[in-house]
Formats: C-alpha cells, sequence, structure tokens
C-alpha cells in the first residue's frame, strides 16, 4: 500500500483552501490517502519571521489580487473575506476533537465546511459561536465540541502537532509530505501530481 | 499593436533565470515583445522587509530543493551556485549599457549568457571580471562595457529604474507586467499564458 499523504494547513489560508478542495480528489486520483493536519501559521512565522502575506508592503496588495485571480484560473469559489487573517485556533482544536471523537471523515467534512464559510461566505470563522454554527450544520454536537475545544489535552495535542509540523519543515500552507518530499503551495500540485504518477520527480 | 511585456528579473535570482528561459518564446507565440527589466532585489527588499530565501529560517532548506525540483521538472539546466546570493548590480549596469549603446537583442543575449554562467556553470557573475569575460564570449567589447558601467548616468538610472519598478508594485523576481496585470513568480506563466491567449484572465 502506497504510504499517505500529509497535508498540512492553516485555516486562515487562502491557498490552503485551494488545496483543500483538490488534495482528496487528487490523491483519490493515484490510490493514496490524506492526513488532514491542521497548523497554526501565527507560531510557525514566530521562527520563520515571515508575516501573513497582506500585511508585507508591496506584496500586500498583490496578494489579494492574486487570491481571486488564482481561484479564477482553476475554477474555485472565491470572496476575499472582510476580516482577514483570522485566528485559526479555535477551527484547529476542533478538527483534531472530531478526528479524536467522531472519525477522520467527518473532521474532514468540518474542514472543508469551515473553509467555505471563511473564503466564501465571508464568516469569521476565528470566531468560536461561528465556528460552532457551522459544526451544527455539519450534523455535529456542539455541546461536545465546544467542551473538546476546552480539553487541556486537545490544546496539548494542536501545540505537539505543530511543533512536529515545523520539525518536519513546514513554514507554510498549505505544505504537503509524501513518499518524504515535501510539497510547498498550491502551486506545486502540478510537481506533486507528477510524482504520484511517476513515483519520482 | 498589442502592448509589450515588462519583465522585471533579478540576476540572482533562480526563479528570474527560469522565467528568462521561456519568456521570449512565450510571447512570440502570442505576437508579443518583451522589455527585459534588470533590477536589484536587495534595493527592493529594504522596503519590503523581505530575505533572500535561502537565509530564511526553515524555508531556506526547501527553497534550495525547489529550485532544483523546478528546474528538472521543466527541463532547464541548473546547478545550485557555490555561491549564492551574489551582488547583482555590476550586470545590470552592464545590461543597461548594452540596451543604449549595442541595442535590446545585444542586451538580452548578454543577460542570458550571465544567467547560464551563473546558474548552470556556478560563475559568480556578482565578480565584475568574470561579467566581462562573460561579455568578451558574447563578442562584447569589454573595454567599452568596462567603461560603460562607471557612468554616472549609467548608475543613476538603475537607481531610477529599480525606483519605478517598485513604484509599479514590482517586489520580486520574475515580476512581469502586460496589460496593466501582475504575475509574481515563474509558476505564474501558466496564468500568464492564459492572458496573453485569452486577452483576459
Amino acid at each position: 500500500m502506497a504510504a499517505d499523504i500529509d497535508f498540512y494547513f492553516d485555516f486562515s489560508s487562502p491557498y490552503g483552501y485551494f488545496a483543500s478542495t483538490r488534495i482528496d480528489e487528487l490523491a483519490q486520483r493515484y490510490g493514496r490517502r490524506v492526513n488532514w493536519h491542521p497548523v497554526l501559521l501565527g507560531v510557525v512565522f514566530k521562527t520563520s519571521g515571515a508575516q501573513p502575506l497582506t500585511m508585507v508592503p508591496l506584496k500586500g496588495e498583490y496578494s489579494i489580487r492574486d487570491f481571486v485571480r488564482t481561484a479564477r484560473f482553476h475554477g474555485i469559489p472565491f470572496n476575499m473575506p472582510p476580516k482577514f487573517p483570522i485566528a485559526s485556533v479555535a477551527a484547529a482544536r476542533a478538527m483534531l476533537w472530531l478526528q479524536k471523537a467522531v472519525g477522520a471523515q467527518a473532521a474532514v467534512g468540518f474542514a472543508k465546511a469551515v473553509y467555505r464559510a471563511f473564503f466564501v461566505d465571508g464568516i469569521d470563522v476565528g470566531e468560536a459561536n461561528s465556528m460552532l454554527r457551522i459544526a451544527a450544520q455539519q450534523g455535529i454536537d456542539t455541546g461536545a465540541l465546544a467542551a473538546g475545544i476546552e480539553q487541556p489535552e486537545i490544546k496539548e495535542q494542536l501545540k505537539t502537532e505543530v511543533e512536529q509540523a515545523m520539525l518536519r519543515g513546514v513554514f507554510g500552507s498549505p505544505y504537503i509530505i509524501v513518499d518524504g518530499e515535501p510539497f510547498w503551495g498550491f502551486d506545486r500540485f502540478d510537481q506533486l501530481e507528477a510524482l504520484l504518477k511517476n513515483g519520482s520527480i
């Protein structure tokens, strides 16, 4: 059995969102499974010294234009959220709790719904109540979820997972590792597909 | 007549080199001409706060891997130079002088030879004598060129061109502007081609 694809992303990352709309279908085409790993770029950026794209002089204005154009080019629904970036910690903790308490498939469904709410409907998913409303629409028990994201072991697990991601070299979103090969950015999906197809790149 | 393509690049930029191997042929396919604009990322980075890719924590190691893999993926000859990055100011001034004194075509031939010397043969083209040897191989009068890059008006022109590039939003290399649409990165050549082909994107 071919190894799984590790997919690292931040819920506040537009290119992470673009990747989330394609990664499962791409993996399936080549008989792979995807492990979804929510991370916190805010923590990663403390090490790398990076800033959210839209806050960088000169680059900021371009980056918003690039989000919109890249989405259109690839046929992905997208509206620049009125509030950006947002705190993605509640959604990330929620996903970890769901993976543990409900299962990987429900967690991925939730992640896709959160991304859609943020990058299509402009909802501030960093706000815990908004995030819980999205979970409710996915048929998730929001009482259990609200308690779950406050569990010390879930908070600790997210910290550990972000540290482990950084140890594996993750510095941005999306970041994909498969067969020991790292790919940063939705714009490396052509090279990622070549690896899945040919077994090497 | 369709408008020209403005191609901004730094002689020390691997992705600028990749773009330089494709931009003329791409433009020709859609009846466009290319204006080559050497810029100095060192100056631009003072405004944007960016650093050379290979010097950024976590990102540095990945970026070298990405240079090598991207070159291989696109069939572009590439060897990571032993000295990187380098000062690109002498080559940039040389190109401006050549554009003025000899013509655009000779200047582009020189630029391609400089890029090849750096990113294929590992020659430190930031060193003026190495740069002049490359010019000699292109049949350029190196005495005149050596004097040309010391002219105050050439030095002033490069400063002005870098400032104008930044006013147009240029913050990286390669950076392409055509029909008012900016594209940053060799990995946006698919979107650039769509614009040239369809007239919009």
